[in-house]
């Protein structure tokens, strides 16, 4: 039995104000909470007797047995699934030295939090792990990020701090960032480690982040004489440049 | 001053079946429907005064001076901007010769409206011309995938068709689609021209379509003994298999 409160507390932490407050965020469905568990303490599960049946040594502070219609009512989605999962916020440390030998991202007021997790699911994909976010950046316990990660959440981890105060304080590595008058991606030599910043939707990397960045490229369009779009979505650029680093490793 | 009869008519496009009808699509915002005025007939447009006076040469069947309040009640967004456009649907002429001489996407059972339009802006942007949808792909003109083309629609040609039977009609061309049993993109030859088939988000490519691909792709995952998520997003596939073929023909 489901009680009024839980489904408050739950339907509540669909606002980042109090997912802050309780340091928790949402998960929902099958492969997305089985995923995380075991990579994030889970403070609340709901689940189907279905999925509890399948899922017998699932790990909880709590367990609650739903119907369909109870998951549907505390549900954060429009077609809720079997199993819906409250977990705790990881803390992370961060290692200067670790990181100036990584090849890391750092979004600079990425907005839409569909794009965020495609970009945390495809960070995971070409194995970055570390994705530093501008406090305007989407927030990463967002439900619809967490559900656009795929499960990637577990394994990247995405910190917020001020982007120039990082970079100052990684002195000395390389910081990549894509904008209209770089140099085509394809004839610039990329290192193995640095920093990957890419902008905002609409306005590109601010200006403040953009006087540290020290190599600046451009995806080229094809034809180049021929009239394109303006640019390419956020998701798909960070795509394309780190498929491109990854490619030079490997050849 | 908008009748409620105009109203109804634009919010009844929301839906296919009515669009299908109609033969009708709606674009809004400044940027979209100046990108797509010129390309597609217009029928109808609502705008404000403002837009209006800054566009005084626009051409459409029926303008309509609105309020904004007028606007936000025929607007299928969320945050409607000055401006909504209803326009025809285009009818292509298909010419299997051209097809031959260029690189094209075939979308099998693509089914996120936010997806399709994402692709269609990277086809833009790496100069392909022709997207062909299998009947379970995301329609076209569905607002949410309009709107995620950012103007692109008006140069990317969009056909919905059987895939297999395309194929066979093309008879000879390559055919190229992602697997995870595919061979690593970096080391295939990769022809200027060619299809290449993308899958739906979770069953990938259709069995019927995969015994006619005959270049099996695979974008490799960094490092490759680590692990990560099954798969990318579509969308981001997608872009990293286009970047790759053009950035072949550029080196």
């Amino acid at each position: 039995m489901l009680s009024k409160n839980k489904i408050k507390y739950i339907r509540a932490l669909e606002l980042k104000k109090n997912r802050r407050e309780e340091q928790a965020f949402v998960a929902e469905g099958h492969k997305l909470v089985g995923d995380l568990l075991g990579y994030f303490p889970c403070k609340l599960l709901l689940a189907t007797s279905h999925w509890l049946d399948a899922n017998p040594t699932v790990a909880a502070d709590e367990i609650i047995e739903v119907t369909q219609d109870e998951l549907t009512r505390a549900s954060l989605q429009k077609t809720p699934q079997e199993v819906l999962a409250v977990f705790s916020q990881p803390v992370y440390d961060l290692n200067p030295e670790v990181l100036k030998n990584s090849l890391c991202l750092a979004l600079d007021d990425v907005q839409d939090p569909g794009n965020l997790g495609t970009i945390i699911r495809l960070a995971d994909w070409f194995g970055i792990e570390h994705i530093f976010c501008s406090a305007g950046t989407a927030d990463v316990y967002n439900p619809k990020t967490v559900q656009a990660t795929m499960g990637a959440l577990a394994r990247v981890k995405v910190h917020y701090c001020s982007l120039p105060q990082l970079i100052r304080e990684l002195d000395g590595i390389p910081v990549y960032g894509t904008f209209l008058n770089g140099n085509t991606i394809y004839s610039e030599p990329l290192s193995a480690h640095g920093l990957i910043v890419m902008g905002n939707e609409g306005k590109g990397v601010s200006p403040e982040v953009e006087k540290l960045v020290n190599k600046k490229l451009y995806i080229p369009n094809y034809p180049q004489e021929r009239i394109t779009s303006e640019s390419l979505n956020v998701a798909i650029a960070t795509a394309v440049v780190c498929a491109e680093f990854r490619r030079r490793l490997s050849v």
